[in-house]
């Protein structure tokens, strides 16, 4: 059975959980991780099993032998990491989002166009079971014409002041995320944005200029109108459920919890909160968008996830927060020519 | 529209449910109601409009306007009541048990037979929207064959000593529903018992040579098994959950609440214990049972809980107590040769 | 016991409910019932006992007997009674919308304020006792401060295409309800409210210049976002679900069932739909509504949901039909400034 | 780090379920697996990484490299394997039963004893989180003390007819995990057996002098009484519930279901049906009782599921054989002289 060499770049949270994943993988063989502190990681890699650590990207960019690579490094590395590993005919898959600047990400997409390498875009939730099934549900026609869709997505604590004045805000680093699920539950373009936001829980989002609570409506190209509530804080942990309402029915994902387990006494019923971020409930999500990844690879097919699904995202995340700035409606027609997209 | 003159004797708390139900139905003119202690029920009975208080259910049967009467005065009581009353002609709603002893519930069905008014036993489950469902999704062959019934029968707190002492037992007194709710689940009568109980909750059933928590298995017929568990103390409230298991399917009622509200905090999610006790989860069956009662007797239908319904309640109720006795399982037809009905 | 004399002006689907309710109340007294055809009701109120039907609803105003009085006529009608019944020093109940002018319905605010008659508006969900748990555990500071709300308020089945042409439109007819929840529940005053709406069920809404599928986004005078989808057909019933995100937790409530059977075959576990529509969803919030008026009455208690509350959700209904019409977010103190109210 | 090197006798679907399991953990070397058929099952160890295949036990016991053994072989083989491998200084993990014969069992965990070897019993249901909750909280006192036990148990299709005829019945093949579970979740010992079955699902299981659906009710020293109904087909997959109810609460773990999706539709409300079968429900229970095994060894402590705790599910499997051929309850003690354990 052939197997694929993949290389990672960037050896944090993210970084190392795929590598985790991958290494337990048949047909994939994980050859080289690069971070710019690979002293820290080394014995790390070496338990699970990794040949190489490196400290320079380029190194694996270099290695003839590594037919895949993933990018989990910070976001202002994406877009040269992604145009110099086409060129180096690399398969890339790259975290989310590709950049905070749309010409950018529009950029590295004609590299890897022009090269021909697979390129997937890490929007890991795509591969939950339930999500997937909302998703089908919808495709198949089972309930019709969407009408109405909403998402509820709440982070359990919010991040530390530091992560958040280089996230891109609100926007761009958590609602990316719903802005891709939304497409991807409606099967349709969103077309105009309208989003509200507030600071109720730290003042330090303010102080970056962020906000920690935000509505966002989006209508679709198919007539359907979305929802989407964020919160960077909720007490009973990570928070994620999506509806999509049609014709004929509607399908709704709960949160998935812990363990099954009710307890009744005389203060009532208590059931497990959710699962506690997005390692728990995206846990089984991440292993399957990794083995889609070597799929499309190994038996040449198409990646689930495309740079055009990338930068449809941030289309929807930049309008959002043009919308939040000037308080009003805006198309994305209206981004993509100002960012000439 | 022509309308049903009753008569009520026994206004304890069940007799008084009933009045003030049957003093909101359009098809019911409630005449009269009886109690020992007549001066006790003046004021209520005016209040809720019901023209003739009396002390001597004498008066009630032989009102000649009343058609039916509703017994709700003490078991000990039932049987010549019921003799008396098939005698004078009217239409009879009595509350369960029967009588506490088969000779004598045999002999009160005897007599109805004889005098063809109608005989309607207060198993009033059956009148609950939730448990109807169950029994029909059984009876129109929806999921097959029963092959297992499953029923959780607990109080939310105990009776008192003088209740327990007067009741007939447990098995009499409170798992009498649960035995007729299986026949009426399952579709087949019950062949065989074996009962395990246990004094867990308070030794003052043990004083009064009762048990407060029970297991009693079933055999029906038509082959399946049944279980009921009963316990006197549920701290979360009354639970009342049933599930036949079936060849094509399963049907499970679950616990109705007071609200849907769920509250999630740091904590859990906090659901409502189910509805208080029977005045709260079978609020609406008691409405209904009685409009039933009364619709059997203007439309001349069969009533839907009959004196065989009540007499085979008693009996897998006598062989409960027979089993827990003697250690052993005991056939319903070993009952009913010793008490020869 | 003292009992209120109350006579209901309008004899449709909503009078007759609240007949049928009060006639079962032992503190009200109900004397009198008009409507345009009072022919057509005169068998039914002679039924549930209503002793004088008339044409006339002036002849219930001059009766100087009753003391309470109930609108239940069209919309259009409500001023000139409210105005007049004032006068008569009627206690009024009206159903919902006061009007469909800000104008007009300050009118008769003033009216009422002058003569000082109780004045209730008829939002009944807010008796619903899911809903008054949600609003119980933000206003006793269970979960803390308000962040998001979210409610979902789809109907059944559309209406008639000539009751949507007479209704005021989706946002004054329907969401109405929703906008009187949504202050209740935050238990702050909106501020600002953004519209989208679309034709997606049937284009019989076009053609009356109404939409019936909407999402409406509120921002609150504490800070809280607060968001509102509404469909005019979910094929699967009344859907009507809350819920109130806030800094230490969440409050949901979801939808009531019929039955708490549940039915699990090959195909999967099968539960039973919402209950069908308002008059089974709020059957138990019509009678306590109800109950609240006439105890506001008699035990001289402010009334439940006052004048002012009528005139904040038509505020926010007429906010809402301006954002959506000119495409941008409304301030509230506008329409009042427009309005001078 | 320190490795424990593992081998595993038998390569059926368990053997080959706890050989995946065991390659992707850190602190193992799973060394060598044995078959009967070692041709069938090389091209799968090469894949997987399993250095020696051999189609003799006795090379596993012999290679002095290996700490460690999992017996994965039938049945009848488990006792002379764990006495030998006893006697090699082989810790032991032995899939249930340990041996269909008491006094096999009791002579097995002798060898054990006298050797000092760890010794544990695959009741892998103890390592599902939702049980173990359930477990933790009786046995933390939070409920109090337990007065009622339920299991339901049933498979989502019956067995071959080969494998029927040499599983030593429903009790001791499919059950005896729900007399583990039992005693785990209880946390008391069981003193009488009730046992009633029936072939309702095939005639199959009478041909093999077995039954296909059962009803065992068990009594527990600590007074409690418990109720567990177990069936070879539920077409809607693999259901898995249990209950302990308590003086102070009740504990209930319900199904866990592939997805959270819910699709509503005209019909009512469909959820994905339970998990499939075993593999899908206790997927994650067999990976942490493969690391709980590799713990007690590696950090010297006590097995998490001991000899003791499979003989004792023994003698109530074979107290229930008796109890159903005697229709009579049957005393473990009447068990335990009779085998002289």
């Amino acid at each position: 059975m052939s197997r694929v060499k993949v290389g990672i770049i960037g050896a944090g949270r993210i970084g190392k959980l795929h590598a985790e994943n991958l290494v337990k993988m048949h047909r994939v063989e994980l050859k080289a991780i690069s971070d710019l502190f690979a002293g820290h990681i080394r014995e790390w890699a070496d338990r699970i099993g990794i040949p190489v650590v490196t400290d320079h990207y380029q190194n694996i960019l270099h290695d003839k032998e590594i037919q895949a690579i993933l990018i989990c490094s910070p976001t202002d590395t994406h877009v040269p990491i992604i145009t110099e590993a086409a060129k180096a005919g690399k398969h890339i898959f790259c975290e989310k989002p590709i950049s905070f600047q749309l010409e950018q990400t529009k950029q590295a997409l004609e590299a890897v166009k022009e090269t021909g390498v697979k390129f997937q875009v890490g929007f890991c939730r795509r591969f939950d079971q339930s999500l997937k099934k909302a998703h089908q549900t919808v495709k198949e026609g089972k309930i019709g014409q969407p009408h109405l869709l909403r998402i509820t997505s709440r982070d359990p604590h919010p991040p530390t002041k530091e992560y958040v004045a280089a996230s891109g805000g609100l926007f761009f680093d958590m609602a990316i995320h719903d802005f891709d699920m939304a497409r991807y539950l409606v099967g349709s373009e969103v077309e105009e944005v309208f989003a509200q936001g507030a600071v109720l829980i730290d003042p330090m989002f303010a102080e970056c200029g962020d906000v920690d609570t935000a509505v966002t409506t989006l209508k679709f190209s198919n007539g359907a109108i979305g929802v989407i509530d964020n919160s960077r804080k909720a007490v009973y942990g990570y928070d994620q459920r999506v509806e999509v309402f049609a014709a004929n029915g509607c399908v709704t994902v709960e949160n998935a919890r812990p363990t099954t387990a009710a307890i009744s006494t005389a203060e009532g019923v208590l059931l497990d909160k959710p699962k506690y971020f997005f390692l728990e409930r995206y846990n089984e999500a991440f292993v399957q968008e990794m083995a889609d990844f070597i799929e499309s690879i190994l038996d040449d097919k198409e990646v689930p996830v495309t740079g055009h699904d990338g930068l449809q995202a941030e289309l929807i995340a930049r309008a959002a927060q043009k919308s939040f700035a000037e308080k009003r409606p805006v198309k994305i027609a209206e981004i993509m020519s100002a960012a000439q997209v």
